[in-house]
């Protein structure tokens, strides 16, 4: 999936944020900035990072007054240092001061996001393999987290439940096994659509293999389990390590030549990345 | 504000919520879970924590199929160990499956906020000083993420830009200093609702205080300079301190002995909780 | 609060309004007029009042063409006289004629409740009180009703039951009493939320005052109550007197020295005010 | 129109007016009511009237906690007298606190309605002439307040734009003359669909019958204008009277023999009637 | 009704089809298609048929990219052969090849309901009468399906059940015949409304008639009832026949005199007429 | 995908069904049914088919009513004749009488989509070849018509333009052929997603095959091309045929050996099953 944004998307979240800070108005803006006057932004970083929301911050401002610009200093997905400038932004005072908050919530949040993908990637950057997001993702902000994912170089799953299939444990379970719930889905199935399952064991993935499976999802394997996997299984089906992927694990995991890994850390523990807006009234 | 959540507010996050994962449908469950086939769960955390969330857990299984029962083990607020089951569920199969991750996303986070909130709160538990939340939060969650830290133990600031005044730099700066920005507000302003200014020095400590404000905001000051502020204005505005709040600084920041400390990391950067759902099958 | 009106929530209210009565079309306008007339209009008031609500007429035109232009002669919450032209309006004749109706359902409304609060507000014009609204307002439109009496020169009182505490008598029968009742709301509360107690008697006002309450709402006293209650209070809590409120006794309610009165009448019976909308078709 | 209330409509309106007032929660009663405490309170009217609203009052109770009940004492469109207990209702105490005061405002506007229509309705009440309301309504409250006019012993007029013709003087000049617009009117219009215009003079009365409307406004025409009217157009089409309607006016407007009295001031000013519900908590 | 569309009303029709079929991104076009790239577009007919929709198709261009321009050959409701251009449209690639197949959706349903319609009304040119539509339309398209209608010559019967009366069979039989329904129904109606009747016999059309009803529904009539009643009622009320009306009965049904016919078939079977869009990149 | 429907995603559409029908209120009923009065109905084919939809009216009626019942007599999917009585339904009268035009609309429609499906399926039954639904639905009902062709024995193509990716001629011609194109998606897509190619050539399904595609679609081939890119094809990409699918040209089709065939007349030309709804009161 391109590193893009739809407007509309984006704006139905913003709309939403606002609303959730500003409610019946920014009441302290209101009465100590008179109507009329402008101000100058500009977003400074205070640690290092990779950018990611900008075009959001963007849609914030828009949707508080069409006339506020914003001047893009950093691209999206690049490196930044500490206090570096990241953007201008000028405008109607009221407009900047009442939509700051929302603005940087964001992106910190989805800087945050792509500053740990990156971090991820540029781990196993020399390897053939796929860092992946989950849906483990905040509730609401998937779409933007995604986008936040792809602009740190990683890869996307699935959006959610309803455009791919993952066997797991418990419908393998129900569904009488692996062959048996492999064959009930494809029998079913939209033939647009891939069938993934997880697999616990390499029983299970020869299973897999045999059941034709487009996807196998090798879950918290040892690194000897994964190698065995990749053995058997490489280019018959995609290889996802799955299950205690962190900085210190990932390359460790990439080399035992899965095709993909994927990581709910990228998106539910990121830390936000400091970034102050700082005005200047004209 | 009270541990208390409204369900129809929450209901209507848990839809988007919902929406977003399962949209047209969780295609694996429907086809590899039989209609009316039962099932029991128990979520077990994999690390120590604090529980924040499980009314919302509630809401997620109930809107997929209200026969949906959860039985809590570990109350809200409650500390728990690595491994505790925290609460037991029944129900459909297909619920439990569908439901599970958006359920989990939900737990997981806010038991992340509730459990760091009450790591500010113990480290300070013997000082006459509140742990507060700030404007800081995710983008649509405002309003559990509040929750989250009262059930830590922390106490909400105001919620949005709407319910309460607070004077920052720039409205400052365009109002002509603290006394006739706060003059022009209090004029207006509903007498329901308080005036906070923001000060970064004790000059403006003082001209704050003759200006009658309610709360004054020590933004980034030294421990000399917020001993100084407690010394001058203790008693006759309520002192809240706030920038440079982590675990290792906040008791030293409440032994100057403001009233409260405001830290936006409770809920920019909490890392989740991890908790899973361990599902049996009838 | 400032005398000033958000767009966005404006459009949603008349966005509202529109379906309502517009809903598939208005059928006599569009089988009648033919497309690309142009007309121009004039607001003439048929009684004399305070002018409140043109930026709602604004976008209710606005919303039908964008193109259609308004040209204010009186102002917002200015006096007029009967005949008075207060504005002209021009464009397309089609969204004339079908935005006529829901304008003016508007303007009528809003300016019998500035009128009515400029009524009250002059009659005390000469003594330190303020003139406050309440939460009786016509349920969907508190926001618009909130605005129309600032523009009378009146003050809002709490939006909602969100975000200011008000402890009625029932609050404190289950309280346990109002020192207990302040006790546990001022425990739990943002430190940046105001308390305000209902009191009917000298004891009760006494009692909260001793509470630290930030408010005492003197309710339904005689005059010689609220005389005494100001005796005691003045200057230690903020004194609202309610009940009974009307244009021959606000005066003397006034002259006990109390700092505000709320009366629900600006809202809930204010007559509307006669304004019609002349049109002249190209 | 039935005397009949859609609870689906209702609830809507009935969301939207608890959403406005009580927004993120109602901090007062939450702080100082225990969560399962119960209720009775009885509504109480101040001052006479005609009930009308208690249908939604339920609604707003309902949807606060749907273990709530209301037991009616007076039935809507009865006439009551000061200090009559209209209903009595039991259930959550916070329920009954925190939906109090939007419960009150629809009863109180609405029976306003109810009581000034039936006052008019009373006053021709042996004459064969309906009394109407208008579309000068509140935005947003028409479907309630048709419905008050109803209970009052009032008729409906058309709903809005889209269900019926109505043909101003400007749609006329527009149109060439009452014949040719009606003509065009009639041509493309359903044939389900009536058409009324709006005449000003005896002749275009005069015109209007013979273009075969079916029904004439006759817009604030003289006593002797009407009988005229009558006497030219009764029985051709439906006479319907409007301008200048008052409660000493209307007996005399309804003596001319016309069909119908339309009234705007049925709904733009009636005042609140004064109710009350007194709480009692176990 | 006029042969017009209101825009609003469309916009939001369209934005539900293209959230339907876009979801969160049309992943072919983003990653295929640079960003910048100007295409221009053929509508071309495959078969014969009457134009409507272009109104619509104009919206779902525009709300993915304002700058496209549709320039239209053949006009709405304008004959057309097999291979003819229709339209012209200019702008974004990725826009206009993420909207075609909304697009199409809607010009192949509403012209071949256009076509359907103007084959009947072609019919029956030469005889006075009316060519109706139902309410037998597709749920969330009435809007557009009754604009069809008027598009390929016909009539639109009432909307919806909310905005004219019409008594079936089993109104009438739980309404104690006809007569005692209809006088109900006409005591409290809005005068504004008129009041139609479903009758099977000719004794029915006599009691209605008597009844004094507007409009009678002749259901399911042989040619000779229908002649026999024109004979009765012709004049007296407006007369619409209904049942077993197709291409090949409608002349004969025609000829019997009555004022219109209403026929089902225009909305709930028309076939779709093939449509294509030809793109051409620059 | 199976044969079931989300009960949450059909009241969303029945809802606006609803709204769009009966708006303010059915008049009719409710001045000519007293409240109260129960009936039973019948809902009874006037020609045979396959019945698809049921689920729809039953939650049609629930919204009206809760207490409504429905009994099934025929099945989703099962073959009824002309004069079958395919369900009964009891409850209060005024809830069967306003829902039964919104119920039937639906039916017919689905059951239209269903009985043509059916009729593809039977003709190529012996035969191991998929009869697929295309994007070619209504808008704001594809959720219900994929539901209608699942339960008629066909299959689902992709739900929309996100959750599968289908590069067509255009999409080609400006990614700089087949190979540029796929690899391109290829590398940008999330793992768990196909790529289908829609080819007019054999040497692009040659090129297509060589590029790794999961998919072609064979666009109107010839049945002699056809049997050529099956040959070529066959086990190396899932074969889909389309473009002139009739009933009377799908079997030559079939036998060519594809893997499937998708018609978008099985949703864009079904005509609707005559099906009525015969009521009794009791």
């Amino acid at each position: 999936m391109p590193v893009l944004l739809d407007t509309q998307i984006i704006d139905e979240i913003v709309q939403r944020a606002l609303l959730e800070d500003v409610g019946t108005g920014d009441v302290t803006t209101l009465l100590t900035v008179p109507d009329g006057i402008e101000a100058t932004g500009e977003f400074i970083a205070t640690q290092p990072g990779v950018l990611a929301g900008m075009p959001v911050v963007e849609r914030v401002f828009h949707r508080l007054n069409p006339k506020v610009r914003l001047e893009r200093i950093v691209k999206e997905g690049q490196h930044f240092d500490a206090n570096a400038v990241l953007a201008q932004v000028y405008g109607e005072a009221r407009a900047l001061l009442t939509g700051e908050r929302v603005a940087l919530n964001f992106l910190q949040r989805l800087s945050g996001i792509a500053t740990l993908t990156a971090r991820f990637v540029e781990t196993v950057k020399d390897l053939p393999v796929r860092i992946c997001d989950t849906r483990k993702t905040t509730p609401g902000l998937r779409y933007l987290e995604r986008y936040a994912v792809r602009v740190g170089g990683g890869y996307n799953h699935r959006f959610g439940l309803y455009d791919a299939v993952l066997i797991k444990d418990n419908h393998i379970a129900v569904g009488g096994g692996i062959t048996q719930a492999v064959h009930r889905v494809r029998h079913a199935l939209p033939h647009t659509m891939k069938v993934e399952v997880e697999c616990a064991t390499l029983e299970q993935v020869q299973e897999a293999l045999e059941a034709g499976v487009d996807i196998i999802l090798l879950d918290n394997m040892t690194l000897d389990q994964l190698r065995e996997a990749v053995r058997i299984a490489k280019g018959r089906a995609f290889l996802e390590a799955s299950g205690g992927v962190r900085l210190d694990t990932v390359r460790q995991i990439a080399e035992t030549g899965v095709d993909a890994i994927s990581a709910g850390a990228l998106t539910h523990s990121a830390p936000a990345i400091d970034i102050k807006l700082e005005l200047r009234l004209k």
